[in-house]
């Protein structure tokens, strides 16, 4: 018996995980972060509180967790088999073909595809909605979930400038707001639809500029 | 007496009417949207809550005017004497120099004063949240709020086509996202510094274009 109890408790509690995931995320979507509660999630979950307090310090340690659980699987969905490059720890590279706008517009339909995704949308909103009055929570948010992926545009634009794809002088960290701000803005403000459309002019006008090429 | 009774009354309005506002947009700063009701208003500004509901239908509504009024008197603020065209309506234009980089990079500066500015900062964050959980309290905060200034960038981008300063394949609605939205997603998210610096950045990549001009 005793090789089993291991591998058993291991399951038992990664189901214990994803439904408590699944509770943070739903409630947080039903209700917004503030009335999101522990013991709410406890009770959606079906765990004792103390399962929750054992493994995270706060709801915001627990909801932080559930987005990147959730964003590694929509990034697994949304991107196309072979697209994504894993650079170790769960996190998705941007593909680099040595074609810079072919590889953005791959990745940023898929990021419209993860915003657009119903299942992310409304504990997304809610995250980022509290974010934006919650200085603290909204660093926290920037820092755990934002930052990882705006890493990855630094070093794809990184290699792109290396190979004289990218301007000599332009600083990647702002030359990747350019590119993902504005799908941001359509998406967390409903301006208007944001489409793969969308995505594919914001790469073209971001690289080729607004003023005419002699 | 009868000829000043008129003017004495629309003193009063417009003295109630300030301390409305200012009553709003302070409770809406301090206590978020939801928790913020006409009857709370009403106390702060002092005056009796039919006054409000004579004037206004609802709270979204109140705060609606209370905000265009700010952005009215930060615009007027913000912008450079002679610098900012009335447009009619208390509505200010982009200038049209003849320089593009140099009339936008203008208007962002201002722009970046505003979203900087603590009188504006709580309460427009509050009702940005808002706008991002309420799909119809947003969708108004679009249309009296953010197209109209949005609808000023694409007169002046289009301006700028007509003179051969602007790609005339570029969509004016679209190519105006490139130059705001890096600037809301840095306020809105407080990933970096917001500063003039930033705003001029933006200007020079959006319009020279993140790949190298032969």
């Amino acid at each position: 018996m005793a090789p089993h109890k291991a591998p058993d408790a291991s399951r038992r509690s990664d189901r214990s995980r994803r439904a408590i995931y699944d509770a943070a995320l739903a409630l947080v979507g039903e209700n917004g972060y503030r009335r999101t509660t522990i013991e709410g999630i406890a009770a959606r979950a079906g765990v004792g509180k103390q399962t929750i307090y054992r493994w995270w310090p706060s709801k915001a340690a627990v909801l932080m967790e559930a987005f990147l659980d959730l964003a590694a699987r929509a990034a697994e969905q949304a991107v196309p088999e072979g697209a994504a490059v894993s650079q170790g720890g769960g996190e998705y590279g941007i593909p680099d073909t040595g074609d810079l706008a072919a590889d953005l517009k791959l990745v940023l339909r898929a990021t419209v595809d993860e915003l657009n995704d119903p299942l992310m949308e409304a504990p997304t909103r809610a995250l980022t909605a509290e974010g934006i009055v919650d200085a603290k929570l909204g660093a926290e948010f920037i820092e755990k979930l934002l930052d990882p992926q705006l890493a990855l545009y630094v070093t794809r634009l990184r290699a792109a400038q290396e190979a004289g794809h990218l301007r000599a002088d332009a600083d990647p960290r702002i030359a990747l707001e350019l590119l993902i701000a504005p799908l941001t803005h359509r998406w967390l403000l409903r301006t208007l639809p944001l489409t793969h459309a969308y995505a594919d002019t914001i790469v073209d006008y971001a690289l080729g500029g607004l003023t005419p090429r002699p």
